[in-house]
């Protein structure tokens, strides 16, 4: 586990006096985490997911990251002010505690083999964590992702409005009446779950079929598109640029799937502003964005007039500020 | 004007001492009113909603249906204690205050005419009624009826559920972590004007094409399947309840865009409970219930297990209350 050097071009303020905290970003692919204070970030690390051994395996892996970092900068574990993590979803509450019972991560979930190397119908979490440190809070990344960009990015001083996050998955923050949305067990957020669309040629890692997620997600172009010519995002997306007609129509289908969700988040939520992120929006933003604003277009105008999507403030740095945003 | 009587087979306590409010319900159709007070309803009223005239045609119907309901039941106006008010929107706002940019009400919204007897954008409402009584609140009728079902219906003790009325027009309301969702002009709610199919053969009366209340609110069913024998939503369900094959199909249609209403409810809200009401789905919720919650299946169980979806505790008279609700 090496650190590497956080950069950001954007101003993000600590407060005086912030005792240092660790923030945990769980994806499906990599766990990363920083080290911040009043000084600012001091140091970056990731790993990939432990997906191995028992169902605590993840927990004890954040355990033993956060030691590493602390030692590395060095830090008295027991200086920590506050361990924040933000994780993919979907959760569920053990005796008031978060476990995941996420589809990337959980090989065991019924019928939902995916080929993972364990059989955990749930990753253990917070319960782990609480032993290890004295102040820990865990939300799922949507909402994490949201305080980020109310405090720091595209969405400061709005009391209604959501991070919708493009990415290898679909995940969205909102807040509505100036609080972030968390629902029963924290799960609200989860659009990428939902239904705009009666297309059925695509299987979502959660076993729906024809969900968003399962039509638009990072890791569902190459899925459902390689017999047309592209394995994945990058080579629809370069295709596109070049001005090839197919696959600027499989681009349009992608943005009517994503513009009827910001729509359906504006009707349902009347929120004022939407600010998106994630690797596959970020990088194809120029291509994503007017396609998705006409998605909108002058529908229900007292729903959608003055509603703006735009790109997160944080760019592709919302996920390092998501986890520290809950701790301060 | 005349007063009905009115009735209720629930129990409904109304605290002691309360002063008497007036509680209103604008559809686009008619306006209902109720006086309450500690003793229960007082009484019960309801006119054809004004659509000519000035824009504040509606709001000064209103405050002449007051004025003379508490004539009739010996009331001074001035000792109303508080005015409720539920309406089908969208609202939109000016200087503050609430006004219907509904287009079952408003002729002169762009591009919708639907033939109705006015050129209004907006119909006058909180504004007006301010300057008439003291003590005015003004919600849309999802947060309402989700207001009644929680304090005495089918949601009390929960603090992550929603009501959905399935009648004229689709409409919701959602309490997540303990509050109703209101949004930037209170229009948190309209998930009857959400996407969650592709079908394109029905316009909704706010313009869009294929929206859920499209296809399948109440009046959308006679204009959908009038070619196919069935004028209304009455005759197709006495078919299917024959057991006809073609309207037996057409409701599990039906059921299928409902069902997905209410799973991305579940999915993206992470409610505890979703109870139903509305004149459409409460006539036929013996057809409706087991296909309704046969679309949710075994979807996603880390968000749907041990989610129910229940008829309202309220029955058919969700309305009657939903205002009362906002001014206890």
């Amino acid at each position: 586990m090496s650190m590497e050097q956080p950069s950001h071009g954007f101003q993000v303020r600590f407060p005086a006096g912030m005792a240092p905290a660790a923030c945990v970003d769980i994806g499906g692919t990599k766990v990363a985490l920083t080290l911040a204070d009043a000084s600012g970030l001091r140091g970056k690390w990731s790993e990939p997911t432990a997906k191995v051994g028992p169902s605590d395996a993840l927990a004890q892996q954040i355990i033993r990251m956060i030691e590493q970092a602390c030692a590395q900068c060095g830090l008295a574990k027991e200086a920590l002010g506050a361990v924040g993590v933000v994780s993919c979803g979907p959760f569920v509450m053990q005796g008031g505690l978060v476990e995941l019972a996420a589809p990337n991560i959980c090989g065991g979930l019924a019928g939902k083999a995916r080929g993972l190397p364990n059989d955990w119908t749930t990753a253990l979490l917070e319960a782990p964590l609480r032993q290890a440190f004295a102040n820990v809070r865990v939300e799922n990344d949507g909402v994490g992702a949201l305080e980020a960009e109310r405090r720091w990015g595209a969405l400061q001083g709005l009391d209604h409005c959501a991070y919708v996050t493009w990415s290898t998955g679909i995940g969205v923050g909102v807040c509505v009446d100036g609080r972030a949305l968390r629902g029963k067990n924290g799960n609200a957020g989860h659009w990428g779950h939902s239904f705009v669309s009666d297309n059925t040629d695509a299987l979502c890692g959660c076993g729906s079929i024809g969900d968003v997620e399962a039509l638009i997600a990072g890791n569902a172009i190459g899925r459902r598109f390689a017999g047309l010519g592209f394995g994945d995002a990058a080579q629809l997306f370069s295709a596109a640029r070049q001005g090839r007609s197919d696959a600027l129509e499989i681009v349009d289908g992608l943005c009517y799937v994503m513009g009827r969700l910001l729509f359906n988040l504006m009707t349902t939520l009347d929120v004022q502003r939407i600010s998106m992120g994630g690797s596959v929006f970020w990088h194809q933003q120029d291509l994503l964005l007017p396609r998705l604003r006409a998605q909108i277009g002058d529908k229900l105008p007292a729903m959608t007039s003055g509603v703006d999507i735009v790109p997160a403030g944080l760019g592709e740095s919302v996920g390092d500020y998501a986890a520290l945003a809950l701790v301060l």
